[in-house]
């Protein structure tokens, strides 16, 4: 459940100035570039010089920069599960970055408590719904945390459903790889070396990521296929979007700048079946 | 509702030399070339030259074959989703044929009759979980169909999710333009002139395809989104897998071999809510 | 789906006056004593006078009457569904009146188009949660109705339960014999001779009435279950509550009014699974 | 979930002997008539002389008598929704003993982790469906506490219902009040005084118990409605089957059991939305 964007804009620089420290659950400091602000949100954004000093909530990009950090923007559920997904084959260099495009299925809390015709439960019970197909706001911050990681441009195709639950998000990135040929154990390799010690990512192999698995916990589970025929790859994230998609990954976050265990209050396991 | 693979392959010249015209629901007669039958399902086709006879079942394709076919087989649910999805775009040549990632959800009614730990409710409900992501059947039926209306090699990664529904199939083909220009209008058009005479497709704007308007009826609803940013686009087709998907695509298949209205007893509305 | 009360209280007498016949769908002519309106809906009835001549519409109890109406007024869901499964129990004199429970399942498209915080998605999806556990309106037409059939005053204690579902009502009505005796068969006979030539109700033997089997259908499903050790009974009726317990039952009056076929409009059979 | 009958009867014995200390989640030592196990599961117990031993394991009941337990039966699921929500009436004897109707409701976990047709997600989504409406097995336990409290036989009719969740029971006890006379202060003052105390059981009012609200955790909640005009009640428990209905509740007698804190290892909150 992302805050919407505009709420916190304003009043986070007044919160700041007050000596408190925040986690902000909205959009409105997750990127880097004021312009963006004009082409994904349409304001101007207050406080530009804020957006330097915040630190991207994703522990497992930007843990040592939250140590420190006075200002964190908590991710996007979606962008969660999409960045959390492709960063290792990024970073590998193995896929080609022309051609991403992550589909993404989430459960009904993602749209927040107000209700409306859309998530009215006749209507939003057993849908396999797109929605935003273009221009999801997600995007821009997924685009700039790979862009980080790769160290060149990356454009990602994004088109998140609604489908039928009230709890989770799963990121399916197709891709293809960069030379056409297939090295299966060097791409696992890469999502062991950069999650291996993360406290909540799970790679998951011999199944494939369903956010099933992870409601009500933290845990990120990812997992890939492989197709050899054609050279691509299905990359998988599944998340609980209230729990690592929201205020489960605010606690992590806070936990790291506060230097205590990242675990801390987040030792839920997942509730199954659910 | 596919029926299992390998059960009519025997029956079926039998049934024929009695005499008999045979809509066939299984994959048995689906694929012309019979090494495909060996790669795909594991099996020798025993009857080889019957494949050449046989009708691929999507009378958006093959209605003037099927007006004198003996032999239909009645295309995969997940297949004529992925088609229909597809077919105008590929044909146009507006879109790279390299890059096509086909991304399908699907309700728990595709999996058949049969109880398994996968079907059971409580590990069903309100799953997001990906399926057969390499080497699903239903790819080999899509590439011969696609490689018709190309006149070329198409190849295409499609990953199937079981989402929590019990009927209904939506297909999103993650795609990119060929020139990497952007004419969405062309796009339309050839959606419109492809589709524009056809009793089962509706082709949506305004919003996007979803199973749940079309549950219970034989239409498919399509629809696209072009991101110009990206030049890039999601192609989406909706259906009930049990009627345009299964039963119902019979139906309109034995109609047109009749000769009589192809739309006699698929006149149900789709139910909504449901 | 109920219309909601008070919208059609003042403009149906100027339908009438016009000369249109009306099949209302809101509760303001369900009742027959204008006192009951100020009891159960807090306001004067403007048009006492219509209420006698208004006809109650369920065909099974009021065929006769529908022939020449000029003003119907089509029966709540939840009442539809436990009027019918109590009948014929009622009119065979073989329960006792004093006890009779009625416990309502209903899905999520009883409570109309309009969002609200108890219909959304995230809120609503898998309750089981009980509303308007006393006082419940439908209540008032439910004894009306039996009261007419007994011939003495009924009183029935209703419980509606918002279940995981979108459509489909099931009243399971928790009844004591008269005598304590048990002739289980002389019950089904009293339910065999009431509906055994209705043409929208189905009486259910060997499974119990669910109405995931009449959904998209105009039917009721009616069944029961008699315990010998205790002398009480389940009586069952499974509707579909936007078809017989809504828009279905009103073109089922206007077809008795119109003088035409029954089931005219009406042949849809359920759809299933769904 | 409960653990199939004849699992444990002639395994405990040994075990016992052995030294060890049980909690037997299967109905085989739950009643303490032998007799009641050849009416109720059909078969003769081979073990009487421990069916006076065991303890009955809800510790609202029996907490005295379990600390010093060698041998608990846990009760079924829809037995612990049942006594939780008349436990108070009974015993206060404001209500007619007569006459106690008790619809339950639950989630398709209850049905173990065995598929069947009856479990198939396309059957068992969106059904509201009576199963054992007559001579459900639970009632036996149910009767049995019941009587211990009321001080003379209690006769309960109970009709589960399966209805579309994967978690959760919901309990409504129909009663009708002893003398006709509504005081439902005393009646909220006998939940009050018998549940004030208990650290799994919370008494709900300006909303109606639902599983809901419960899902996750060990709580009970319970609530009432009292119709004035009819002197009647419903009586309401809400729990998560799989925990205060089944592996909560064993965790919570053995804590019990072993002299410590009776709520270790169950501290989890409910999971809400889910």
């Amino acid at each position: 459940m992302s805050t919407p964007a505009g709420v916190s804009k304003d009043i986070t620089p007044k919160l700041l100035d007050h000596g408190l420290t925040v986690v902000d659950l909205s959009p409105d400091f997750r990127l880097k570039d004021p312009e963006q602000y004009k082409i994904w949100y349409g304001f101007e954004h207050p406080a530009p010089d804020l957006l330097g000093k915040a630190v991207y909530g994703l522990p497992e990009l930007h843990r040592e920069e939250l140590r420190n950090a006075k200002l964190v923007a908590n991710p996007g559920c979606n962008a969660t599960a999409a960045i959390l997904s492709l960063v290792p084959a990024v970073e590998s260099g193995l896929i080609d970055l022309e051609h991403i495009a992550v589909d993404v299925k989430v459960g009904s809390s993602e749209a927040g408590m107000k209700p409306s015709i859309g998530t009215h439960h006749p209507e939003r019970a057993n849908v396999m719904r797109p929605y935003e197909a273009t221009g999801h706001r997600h995007v821009a911050e997924v685009e700039q945390e790979l862009k980080a990681i790769a160290g060149r441009e990356v454009r990602v195709a994004l088109v998140p459903h609604a489908v039928g639950a009230v709890r989770g998000a799963l990121a399916t990135s197709h891709v293809w790889l960069a030379d056409g040929s297939v090295d299966e154990m060097a791409l696992w390799k890469a999502y062991a070396k950069r999650y291996g010690n993360e406290p909540f990512v799970r790679i998951v192999r011999g199944r494939y990521p369903d956010p099933k698995y992870v409601v009500g916990s933290n845990f990120t589970d990812v997992g890939l296929a492989v197709e050899q025929r054609l050279g691509r790859v299905a990359l998988f994230a599944a998340i609980d979007n209230l729990m690592k998609g929201a205020a489960g990954q605010a606690v992590q976050c806070m936990n790291v700048m506060l230097g205590i265990d990242e675990r801390t209050g987040l030792s839920y396991p997942p509730l199954r079946p659910v």
